[in-house]
């Protein structure tokens, strides 16, 4: 069922009627959305880019709060729990895989086979009555579109198509390149309201490299009605909302101050209404958005922000292109190295000489600021939304509503918050 | 009303029996002192030196667990909440003043007129219909003596005066120099408690630079009847307290080592009774110390422990002098920056070359060795007193008499204790 | 008494009988195991080695929570706790000794008897009433075998000899010298089952010594019957236990691959069963572990995991050997020199250019990588156990026997756990 935002036209009296209801019941549409923190289960998720794990090889990962230990064998990927079942030593602490298809614990030799997680050997006892009987447990793992996939959940794992970006499963002869993973110190959820979140494009009226896709943009756009925003919620099909249209804000005034993106010509406006957003454009479950037409039209910009643990997200950026011949593909390659990717992102650290950053930096600065009061200052609820924030109402009603399963550390045995990101020392002998 | 010590003539007696009292009983005078881990609301703070704002500039500082955002505007300073009231981006995290009226949100263009808070422009929605509505918490600020203070409280601030050290409000003809501001990892109790002891007068017996003002000084002093002390709890006045005179221990003995300020001569120990400090030293609330004639008659050393959080205060030291002519308000600067400001303080990792450290970096060293038990060790119950205390008896008990509001962390839905020093990278974009 | 190891012969029964158990009742056997995080009270603990502390100098060291100051006088070793019982400054935060007998507490001059904890005299306050009735609680401390012991616990402590490991007690011409003493990030518990772990010799397979001892070590070994642990509950005697002799496994398989110690000759593999230790290997309480003829016969180690606070413990190795002439006293004190300390430990960042790790520096890592989840995510429950951990099962049931006090935070008004590693700063006086 694709279904519209059902309330009403008046969006701002819905975001103010919302605003001004006794703090009980403010909270009260998007109270499993409240708490997410640690995202949902029952969801399949970009763990990293296929190029990040060659034949053979092994890496750890933690997604919601969990620790996974991957490995490729002959070409395909297998994932388990980073945590020998015996005594809890993480596979990851030292890597020993005396065959392909194994893992073995380095403290007292436990080995599973990675593909089902069953224990297979025990070194130090032959012929152990455990073997069989033990096992590590195993997550379902998918590679496509260049990111290997993990399903952090309970029993049959959903289709993987329903937690894919529409344009990335939808779109023929795509090619893509990953661009980044980044941990970002963010909840999943600050970091997502602020990805499509229609107030802070003024964040971005400096971008450097505007020029370069004629990106004429407001500082601001709402909706104008309750069309504006498509809720997708098909069974079967990714759950998500597309963004169609706006009235946007080409320049704002402080005491007569002009504030407006560096490109716009002030003497050429653009048409107050309008529609800002390619079509496609919008925020799905589990903790992705899909920007088609970005930077440009014919491009692709697909991002996700993983939960990591109650305060990180791994902010995730692929971006591709249609390309039906060989030379296309290697224009879009080409282009990506040459000034895409970096357009777009640039790993805090390794600016080159003179390099401006990218459009995708700012929204990682808006998430990092506002993390401290979400999570310590109860900004959750003292928040106090405007009109641009009904995608984002939206948003969390939407999540609430398909929630099927929250994660939480209780429930799973976790480690305490405080406690995430200690870890064993990289390489403790000397 | 000025009152006395309303208590027993027999000091040590009163210290005994307050110690010898069940643990039950024994924290009871002073129970509200005790709660006021993060300082006392309704009072005027010291926020910062007026020289460290300069026109048109910001700065943020915290005191009693509040974030509070600066401007000055047209030689005047404003202060609101350095949290925009959308979604909690701190205005310091990335400073957008357009004109000298206003300060901007960085995420989304929120702007607000920092004389009183109110929005004035969302740069992000023309015309919305929350400007006029919504605004910023102001501070009331006031600037003197060459502070600028803030009040943190509810309602109506008192008059500022009541909130000055005596001897800064009422001296004709002063001039007075910043000497530091330095946050020290000391809750504010424990610090100013620090302040006015008589007993750790111990610690200063190797001041270097003793000589040069003379200070031949006691290891100790006790208070000898409560006429010692006296309490001043006038209405519309300071409330504080002034210490005035004392029963001396010029020399202490171990096993026949004799210890003694490095400047005494043993053939000329001064008399056992006398006054030590001069006329108005003392305590005063919220978290003052009053020490005019230090260190030298004629001069003044006035010096505040602001509560920055549980575990921090911000030490600010001011030095002063009478002067009524240019020349003698010259001869003072010259004085301050030769060698009075280094001969009190040293601010840590500043030493220049065999400079020894200044009197008050002894009391510094006294807060932070204190700090830890008294912090996590329940030594606020635990700790013995002796009778060179019966001035901090009295003090703590003055203030829970007159403490109208105590600041607590829940009530103010600040961050939790634990996430209190962490905050938003200063610069997260490359 | 001397007891057996009372259970089934089916050793392996066991063990899985106790894991099959419901959740509830699989901790029970060991619930003040579970309960002594933090240690045990009423033993004597070796608190460091004699030659770290010379006549007239002082020492502080955290055990089981507590902070101790040491101090030497005339030969002897004394302890009180690390803090001046009128306001809590430790006196270790600056070292005042004005005479050999006394300790003075750098703040306000309280002056203590290190012999007995007595204040003898107050400096700042002459002739003061407190003299004679305060005084700093005193730790007995004996010192014996190059360590110096000390008692945490109530009342009278038991004889040191209990709690001393019986190869160090019991052996003639003993000569000993020190080999490390570590502060490792692990439980105390966790420590101490890995030291005698007998599954974890797996990862001693590539001790690059080996060949000096001409040890050629299993990779693994189980106890095959209730005779192969001997529990030692003698009233008045050390308690631990003896792990006697073993079933082995040289070579462990997985897929074909074989795995086993580098020093074995696949074409001589010594028989499955036979006693890998010498007589008299095994753990004692509170906290060590007896390893008579490692490396090679006629030499001895012992090894402690003395509880530093909830997550530390210092790993504290001693070596020694019989030599009954000067000539032989030298040799050990040159082999020790030479290679022997080495070649079981080399402190974290201290290896000489190409010097591998020593034996027991696997131990620490195996305890690292553990600690996380042990802590954090509740795997003293979620382990699974096998046969090789028989020895630990009896461990954890002869501690719960006999632990007369478990150390508790809260029952001594200790810190909090996470604040625990903070203090004062070392000088912070410039």
């Amino acid at each position: 069922m694709v279904r519209e935002a059902e309330r009403a036209d008046a969006i701002y009296d819905e975001v103010q009627e919302q605003q001004g209801a006794p703090e009980e019941r403010r909270e009260r549409p998007w109270k499993r959305y409240l708490e997410a923190e640690l995202g949902l289960r029952n969801h399949w998720y970009p763990a990293f880019f296929s190029n990040e794990l060659k034949e053979g090889e092994t890496r750890h990962e933690m997604l919601l709060g969990e620790r996974i230990y991957f490995k490729r064998v002959r070409g395909r990927v297998f994932a388990v729990e980073d945590r020998c079942p015996h005594r809890a030593a993480p596979f990851s602490s030292r890597v020993e895989c005396y065959t392909a298809n194994t893992i073995t614990c380095p403290v007292h030799g436990f080995t599973y086979d990675i593909r089902d997680g069953k224990l297979v050997s025990i070194l130090t006892e032959n012929d152990s009555a455990l073997v069989g009987k033990l096992s590590v447990p195993p997550y379902p793992v998918e590679e496509k579109f260049s990111l290997v996939w993990v399903y952090i959940g309970d029993g049959e794992p959903r289709a993987l198509r329903e937690d894919v970006l529409p344009t990335l499963w939808n779109t023929p002869d795509l090619v893509m390149l990953p661009t980044t993973r980044y941990k970002i110190r963010a909840n999943w959820r600050v970091a997502i309201e602020n990805g499509y979140d229609t107030g802070h494009l003024y964040g971005h009226r400096n971008w450097a490299s505007a020029w370069r896709y004629g990106a004429v943009l407001p500082i601001g756009t709402v909706n104008k009605t309750k069309d504006d925003i498509v809720l997708l919620e098909e069974p079967g099909a990714p759950v998500g909302m597309h963004v169609k249209s706006s009235v946007n804000t080409w320049v704002g005034e402080v005491e007569g101050v002009k504030v407006h993106m560096n490109m716009l010509d002030l003497d050429n406006v653009p048409p107050k209404e309008g529609g800002l957003y390619p079509p496609g454009f919008g925020p799905f479950l589990p903790c992705g958005l899909d920007v088609p037409g970005f930077p440009r039209p014919g491009l692709f910009h697909w991002e996700w922000y993983v939960p990591v643990d109650e305060e990180h997200h791994m902010y995730t950026i692929l971006q591709g292109a249609q390309a039906q011949t060989e030379e296309e593909r290697e224009n879009f390659h080409r282009e990506h190295e040459e000034y895409l990717a970096r357009d777009v992102w640039v790993d805090p650290g390794t600016a080159r000489a003179m390099e401006p950053p990218g459009f995708n930096n700012f929204d990682s600065f808006g998430r990092e600021v506002m993390q401290h009061a979400y999570k310590n200052e109860d900004w959750w609820r003292r928040e106090r939304l405007y009109k641009a924030d009904y995608t984002i109402i939206q948003w969390r009603n939407l999540v609430s509503r398909h929630a099927e399963v929250v994660q939480t550390r209780a429930a799973r045995g976790f480690a305490k918050p405080d406690s995430l990101t200690r870890s064993y020392p990289e390489n403790p002998i000397p």
